[in-house]
């Protein structure tokens, strides 16, 4: 099942896209307010599509499909050539950073370049979103058991602000539009293997980051279940698994940082394709 | 005025400390999941304090007078003994980080030692309450004029998670139970100057941390106005102003961590007090 969210800012329907290609209006049947827990789920593949109305997506605008999770859990260097690239050791147990939850914006949305940046860098991601509590997880598989399934995320980062200010990467995560999400959840069964995904990102259609989910040095389920040995997670969160090698900050000087006018687009198959242009603060 | 909250995790009622050390039911005048901006604290101050019903308080759990915000912002460093004794540099520029909303709990809310936990340290904070928008604020004026209130805010930490396993400090520093708030929200025209306010901390009645908000190496208005740089801060935020010298992690081997049995309190001048037992998770 693919959902997703239209509408002005804050007031979406949600919707699940049909065999046909169709959107169907199922905003009667989940609260906006509700994280998609496994029962949400499977009231919503309970319904029959046919007989829900049409939403008409003509011009309208996506919303993200998780539109304000109660976390957003960051791993870092989670791809070896993207460690690499930034001069970093590879990690020997996941690196986590936070972003607020007010970050995420629609995956057309404008990402804003924030004042006094010149560093404004890009990052595709798996994100895994949690349907089921997870906390002191035994092992992997009961990672994974908890993920109700995934989103492209786009973790736009701030390189001075998160490595030259200061020590905390936090600082460079955090901006205005910083986490568009979407265009839509797909839920994990219909993803199937979460490590076998291919994942894109364009800028100004010259192709930056090309790798697969199967470069992942830390696992979806593994993910959850080590963060869940430092903190509680919750329906709805969303973890952003790490971005490949690629980005602005990986390049020889001068490096092609984001500037306003350009245009990013973001894919990973199965999970449909984001397309942000840049504006300014 | 003071504001506090009282009853079961999650079912508090909202009360208002009046002249004669009464507590208030204000319930019907705030919705507990609006922000304390300046239009609701107005609209508080002013009722007729001595019309309300009075809240029994004996025996009934207190609960964080900021249930959930929207964000936690930490300053890492901000008083120059505590950097010293941690063995960093004193910051030339704020240090953050981020702790979830979800750590939050009552000011006399049992604190638990994380599974595989042996560092799990103390810090008292004054914590600032966001009460307006706030986002590239020109100066520190602009910066203290966002601030709502203040609350004593506990900003407890694992610090084999925060600075052993991997680089970032949230790891250690979102355990449950791991940011104790209250007793009180006091607003800013009663808590004055809020650089000039004794802090302190006990571990089973022994002195830990002493010493004053006067101290702080950025001040609040400078915080909020620097964070405002990076991130969006909204109403109902709370701002973890850093924490002063005396912590486990300062002190020579065998470091004196928090062990299950542990009383912890923690005061601040015209903020309360704060009483914890420490717990294992």
């Amino acid at each position: 099942m693919k959902l997703l969210r239209i509408g002005p800012a804050g007031h979406e329907d949600v919707g699940v896209l049909d065999r046909d290609g169709l959107v169907r209006d199922v905003s009667p049947y989940v609260d906006p307010h509700t994280p998609l827990t496994p029962d949400v789920l499977a009231r919503l593949a309970d319904l029959d599509l046919g007989q829900l109305p049409v939403l008409d997506t003509a011009g309208r605008r996506l919303g993200a499909p998780i539109p304000r999770p109660g976390a957003i859990v960051c791993v870092g260097l989670n791809y070896r050539d993207h460690a690499e690239e930034t001069g970093q050791a590879v990690p020997t147990e996941p690196i986590l950073f936070l972003k607020l939850p007010r970050t995420v914006v629609g995956p057309h949305d404008d990402v804003l370049v924030p004042r006094r940046s010149t560093q404004t860098d890009y990052e595709v991601e798996l994100g895994a979103v949690i349907g089921t509590r997870a906390h002191y997880l035994p092992d992997a598989d009961a990672g994974l058991a908890c993920v109700a399934g995934y989103v492209v995320s786009h973790d736009v980062s701030e390189r001075e602000f998160q490595l030259e200010r200061g020590g905390q990467w936090d600082k460079g995560k955090n901006g205005e539009t910083f986490n568009p999400i979407g265009p839509w959840f797909v839920t994990a069964d219909e993803v199937g293997d979460p490590h076998d995904l291919d994942v894109r990102l364009w800028v100004n259609g010259d192709l930056r980051q090309r790798s697969s989910t199967r470069n992942l040095i830390f696992g979806v389920g593994e993910l959850v279940r080590y963060i869940s040995q430092f903190m509680v997670l919750e329906p709805g969160d969303v973890i952003n698994t790490g971005t490949p090698g690629g980005v602005a900050l990986g390049y020889p000087e001068p490096k092609p940082y984001l500037r306003p006018g350009d245009v990013v687009e973001l894919e990973i198959s199965g999970l449909g394709r984001q397309r942000q242009t840049v504006g300014a603060a």
